[in-house]
C-alpha cells in the first residue's frame, strides 16, 4: 500500500480533513463545522472522530497513517505545535493542538503550520509551482495571505509567521485594515475590501450593485456580477482590484524574485476580469529583470490548503 | 597557513579589494577608483593588478587563494557570472566579469553576487547576524538595499535579484523614485531622499540647513548636523526618517519574520537620532508575534560589503 497521510485544513468556519498519498491524491475527505465558539477541545474531539470516520470509510486503521499535517490560521508556534492566537479562531489561546492529537495518535508524526504556508506548499508540490525553485502562492479571499518557497524550501520564519503578505503596507496613511494598521495590501485587494469599497461608494454613486445584492450586505461576487453586466462603478472597482494586486505582487517580486506566482482564494475565480490590469500595472513598473522572468497564473489546486497541510507531514521543511 | 580568499566589493565610485580569512579577518585591502566611464575592461584590469599588489604585500602568490568573491551592483546573473546592467555602472552591459577574471586566475573558484546580498552575508557570518537563522541586512545610503538570510541560507532568488527592498512600494502614488516608480521605500528613507526632501522644503521653510551646507547642494549629513543643533525642520525630517524606516522594516518583518535586522550604510551612522521613532512606529503596528521577537541594531561590520563578497567564495549558497 502507498504511504498515507492525514491532512487537516483548519479554518474559522469549517475544518476540511482528508486522507492523502504522497503524490497529492486525496482518497477521501470530510468537511465539518469548526464551531469556534464551543472552544478548542470540542473542535479537536471532532477532528479525532472525523479522522476515525475517514479511516473506517477507507478500511484503514490509525496505524496505516504515516503522519498528520495541520494548517491553521496564525500566529502559531510550529515548533511547540501551538495555535498562539488567531482573529479567525476567536477566544482560542495557546491551544496545544499537536500535543492533544498526539495523545490519540501516539507515535505518529504530527506537524502544524500556518495555513498560508501550508497552502503554498500544496500548490508548490502538486500545482502550478511544481518543479520550480522559487515560488509564491497568494490567496485572495476574506483576507490576503500565502506563502513562499525559497530555493525549494518552505519559508517559515523565526516564529512560523513568515509571509504575512496581506499586512505589508502599500499605502501608508491609507485605508484602515482590520488589523488596525493603515494601508495594508489586504485593505485594498482582499474580497472583504472589494465589499467595503463597493458598500461605501454605492451610497453616492449610481450602480446596479445594490440591486444585484438585493439590498443585503454587498459581497465581492455581487460586484463581479455587476461588472459582468457592464455596471460602470463595478467595472471600476474590479479594475482597481487588478491595480492593487499588481502593486502588492510587484512588491513580492522585488523581495522574492520568484519564478512563478499562483493566485488562489475565492477572488481568484474572477482573475480573468482583472488579470490584464494587474499585468499592465506590473509591466509598467521598474525591476524588469525580476518582473519579466516571473509567470503568474490562477492556482491549479483548489484544495492546496488541504494537500499542503498533509504534505507538512512528509515534506522536509 | 589559513585558507585565504580574495574579496572584491565593486561600487559605482570605488572598488574595495581585500585578502581575508574564513573567519572574516581582512589581512590587507586596497581601495581603487572604479572609473566607470572608462569601461569595464579598464576596471577589470585594475582589479587584477590590485589583487597582485595585495598578494605581493602579503608575500603570497595567486596559488595561495582558495577563491575570489565579488559583490556588484545589480542586476547581475550570478550563475553566468555576468553584470547584466546597473544604473550605478552606467554604460556597462553584460559584463562577463567572472569569465574575464578566470582567464587570469585559472582554477580558482570565483563567485559573483549582488552587492546587497553579499553585504548581508558578511554581516550574517561575522556581524550582528552571527548565530541566528533568519536575518536581514538593510543598507541605507544613496539608495536602500540589503539581503536576507532565510533558514541559514542567503536568499538569491530566481535570477539573483532577490531583496530589492528599496523598491518595495510603501506609498502608491507617492514620491517619485529614481527607478521611475512612485512611492518606493527608497524614495522616502534613503540618504538621497533626505537630501531631496530637505532641498524642497528649505525653499519655503525657515531652517539653518542651507547655512550648514554653505548654500551648496544639501547632503544628508547637513540635515543631521542641523538637527543636532536643534533646527526644527531638520529635526522633523530626521524624525520622518525614523517613521519611513519603521514602515519599510515593518513590511520586511511581515514578509520574512526574522530574528534580527541590522542597518548599515552611511545614514545608519546617525541611527541613534531616529531609532526611537523607528521603533515606536513598528511597535504601534500589528503583527506583534513577528515584531516583538525581532531585534534591530546598527550593523556591526562596516566592511560587511567586502567580507561578505569574499565569503561568497566559501559560503555554500
Amino acid at each position: 500500500m502507498k504511504d498515507l497521510y492525514c491532512a487537516v485544513d483548519l479554518g474559522g468556519t469549517k475544518i476540511n480533513i482528508g486522507i492523502m498519498t504522497k503524490e497529492g491524491e486525496v482518497l477521501d475527505n470530510i468537511k465539518i463545522p469548526t464551531e469556534v465558539e464551543k472552544g478548542p477541545d470540542n473542535s479537536i474531539n471532532n477532528i479525532k472522530k472525523t479522522i476515525y470516520e475517514l479511516l473506517e470509510r477507507l478500511n484503514l486503521t490509525k496505524n496505516d497513517l504515516k503522519g498528520i499535517g495541520i494548517g491553521s490560521p496564525g500566529p502559531i508556534d510550529s515548533e511547540k505545535g501551538i495555535i498562539v492566537e488567531s482573529c479567525n479562531l476567536k477566544g482560542w489561546k495557546n491551544v496545544k493542538l499537536v500535543e492533544q492529537l498526539s495523545d490519540e495518535f501516539e507515535g505518529i508524526n504530527i506537524k502544524l503550520q500556518n495555513d498560508g504556508n501550508a497552502a503554498a506548499l500544496g500548490e508548490y508540490l502538486f500545482g502550478f509551482g511544481k518543479g520550480c525553485k522559487n515560488f509564491i502562492y497568494i490567496t485572495v479571499s476574506t483576507g490576503v495571505g500565502g506563502g513562499a518557497i525559497i530555493d525549494s524550501k518552505l519559508q517559515v520564519g523565526a516564529s512560523s509567521n513568515a509571509f504575512e503578505a496581506g499586512h505589508m503596507i502599500i499605502n501608508m496613511n491609507g485605508r484602515k485594515c482590520s488589523c488596525g494598521n493603515n494601508g495594508c495590501f489586504e485593505a485594498y485587494a482582499s474580497g472583504t475590501s472589494i465589499e467595503k469599497i463597493a458598500s461605501e461608494r454605492i451610497v453616492n454613486e449610481e450602480s446596479i450593485i445594490s440591486e444585484i445584492s438585493k439590498g443585503e450586505k454587498v459581497k465581492a461576487e455581487h460586484v463581479f456580477e455587476s461588472a459582468k453586466r457592464g455596471d460602470k462603478l463595478a467595472l471600476e472597482i474590479v479594475e482597481n482590484e487588478g491595480y492593487y494586486l499588481g502593486i502588492g505582487i510587484f512588491n513580492i517580486m522585488a523581495m522574492y524574485n520568484p519564478e512563478k506566482i499562483s493566485i488562489g482564494g475565492g477572488v481568484s475565480n474572477c482573475l480573468d476580469m482583472f488579470y490584464d490590469k494587474m499585468m499592465d500595472t506590473i509591466n509598467s513598473m521598474s525591476l524588469k529583470p525580476s518582473t519579466k522572468i516571473c509567470k503568474i497564473e490562477k492556482a491549479k489546486r483548489d484544495d492546496c490548503g488541504l494537500i499542503g497541510a498533509g504534505a507538512l507531514a512528509f515534506y522536509n521543511e
